[in-house]
């Protein structure tokens, strides 16, 4: 037992509550103007059949999927993405169209462990199936203004083109193109099979549909400040059919935040009909990081709002009559569950936990009828009576 | 492709909107009792080494592990609960005692799929790790009842025992004892291996730890009629250590929804330290099935409030404009995105997806600058000015 490596697994992470919270607050913005909009939350299993979900990803997916075998002999595999499940849920059920989701859950992928790189990861989209007006693409990318706009962003992009304007050109001279920020022009026009495509395709005008998605945009009331046109955005996934689009966020130079687009050919795959969808993906460990980048955490993200202390066994009926007040007007409170703790340990735990205030009712507090108040933050003590610490909670 | 089943695994589920919905409001339920008593959120991840877990669960546990080998040839298995991970977490990091935790996600299972049983479910803790305080076990008593409350459960009893009141009894007429509920008196006595044994159980009074317990929770202010003393309650689990508790709500026969009690020779099992430990598991599934039957989710549980139907491309963006004026006052509201859809069919997804209100922005309505507003359940229809409406939905 002792020589046992207490660790997870390579890719794989524990969140802490501080962490975790942290998560918590992304997740519950995000859902909130998921639903602002419309989009309505699925869940699907971790595991599926192998076959439901092998040769949707290329040989890359299938080599980086976590597949076995169960007890009753199935094959069975881990998530890769939600858009597979996504596609079966369609063909499996009769929903009503549009069918608007959000979905939330982790998935899995064995990447080689390196820097931003997980194992284990809060996918984290949403996606308008059934549709194939501009209008859906426009409400995918507005919600994602939104939402980023929701967890404190200011400055950013959303970079928008259209996949059709790569129609004719290879696969390969389209992925030299897509690295034009990361490798420059120069090395561009020396990769591409024909040095003039890359100005082809910078000259282009906008398409038909993205000048109805630009109306749209501004129908829907976004900034015009907030988007641009960028014909040489191809974005690396084979499947999008339309409109395209990524989001960078100044500040942060590890890569885009979200991306998605228009993917008409995918969600059929399961009926064998044509289904058109348009969707994106929140990359959800690069919002937090940015987000602390940025210092956009909120101050007083702590659960936890109060302390009460307990200064002694036979004053621990005070204390604990308060923390029911507390916690009846709805304050977040911890009550000291021991009898007799030093008041000074009960203060470093506060501390160590980082919850802003602490109560202390020790014997002058009852004589007087008042609970002092502690600022952790700014170490300030105060003395009031029950109702008004109450109310200054609460209000 | 044709002849592929398109379907989970036995066991597992998808949860289309309208359930994933009652399941999010169930968890954002608990999570905010949660909090008010000061757990804080953590996360572990789904796949562990094998050896973390294994061994841990009886050979029955290990039988129901989902292991295998990932491609590193490590042998990996999926969470088979949250206590062993707890366990771990509490050996390798140094945390402030005490440790005050919930933690809500999915273990796995090959069970014998059967009614109510899954492979794939949600487990929902809350524990506290570091304090052997008889306070410690009468929170997690108060913090169950008043999530129950939270949830609207009203006629329901905890039972409360203390294991040790089985000292020197064997594991296998503790196990008997336990079943008095299930099998009657008479197959109970038939079946220990002396009778006078029940009769011994049945006259135990309180133990000091239930008397100090029992006073906290008149402290703590909870009704008498909320708990009770119930000395042949042994719950199944070898691992308790003090007090144990679980929870039967009148009119869901099912069995207990929320069960716990201190467990102190458990979460030091990789320090090789007596850790001592005090908490609960809700039966998720079970709780939104009690819910279900008794009726107890609010009927307004849609997220999306209202839907903007679009009366032709003409008329289009006044009604895009209205459902940004309705966003922006944080109602969620879904735009119906084609240009030239029958209005009944617009009307009829409304119904479809259970949206309350529809409104409709037509030719007349444009003209006297209006908008009708349809309540898709009493099928009533009303004109107003936009800022009426803005107003009631915001009020």
């Amino acid at each position: 037992m002792s020589s046992m490596k207490l660790q997870t697994l390579k890719g794989f992470r524990d969140f802490l509550p501080g962490q975790a919270k942290k998560r918590q607050y992304v997740v519950d913005t995000l859902k909130k103007v998921f639903e602002l909009y419309g989009f309505e939350v699925l869940e699907t299993p971790a595991l599926e059949y192998e076959e439901v979900l092998l040769g949707k990803y290329g040989d890359e997916g299938d080599k980086l999927m976590y597949r076995f075998k169960d007890r009753g002999l199935r094959k069975v595999a881990l998530k890769y993405d939600q858009t597979v499940p996504l596609a079966r849920v369609v063909a499996q059920y009769e929903l009503p169209t549009p069918f608007k989701r959000y979905q939330i859950q982790p998935v899995w992928r064995a990447e080689n462990p390196q820097k931003g790189r997980f194992r284990e990861f809060l996918q984290c989209d949403i996606d308008t199936v059934g549709l194939a007006s501009p209008y859906a693409d426009a409400e995918i990318v507005v919600c994602t203004i939104k939402a980023l706009e929701s967890l404190g962003f200011k400055d950013f992009k959303v970079l928008i083109n259209d996949r059709t304007v790569f129609a004719g050109m290879s696969p390969a001279d389209i992925r030299i193109i897509d690295k034009l920020k990361k490798i420059g022009q120069e090395k561009v026009l020396e990769e591409l099979s024909d040095k003039s495509l890359l100005e082809k395709i910078e000259s282009q005008k906008l398409t038909k549909d993205l000048e109805v998605i630009f109306m749209a945009l501004e129908d829907l009331g976004v900034e015009k400040n907030k988007y641009e046109f960028l014909p040489t955005l191809a974005r690396g996934l084979d499947y999008y059919t339309g409109m395209i689009f990524e989001v960078e966020i100044a500040g942060y130079e590890a890569g885009s935040v979200v991306g998605g687009g228009r993917y008409d050919n995918l969600i059929g795959m399961f009926s064998g009909k044509q289904v058109p969808a348009t969707g994106c993906a929140f990359g959800f460990d690069r919002i937090l990081e940015a987000m602390q980048k940025l210092g956009l955490f909120p101050k007083d993200l702590t659960t936890t709002k109060v302390l009460v202390t307990v200064f002694s066994s036979e004053l621990a009926s005070d204390s604990i009559q308060l923390a029911n007040k507390l916690r009846d007007a709805k304050v977040n409170t911890e009550l000291w569950l021991e009898g007799d703790t030093k008041l000074d340990k009960q203060l470093k735990y506060a501390d160590q936990k980082e919850i802003p205030y602490v109560v202390i009712i020790g014997p002058d507090e009852v004589k007087n009828n008042t609970v002092t108040l502690k600022n952790m933050q700014t170490k300030e003590q105060q003395s009031f009576s029950q109702e008004t610490l109450l109310k200054k909670f609460t209000d």
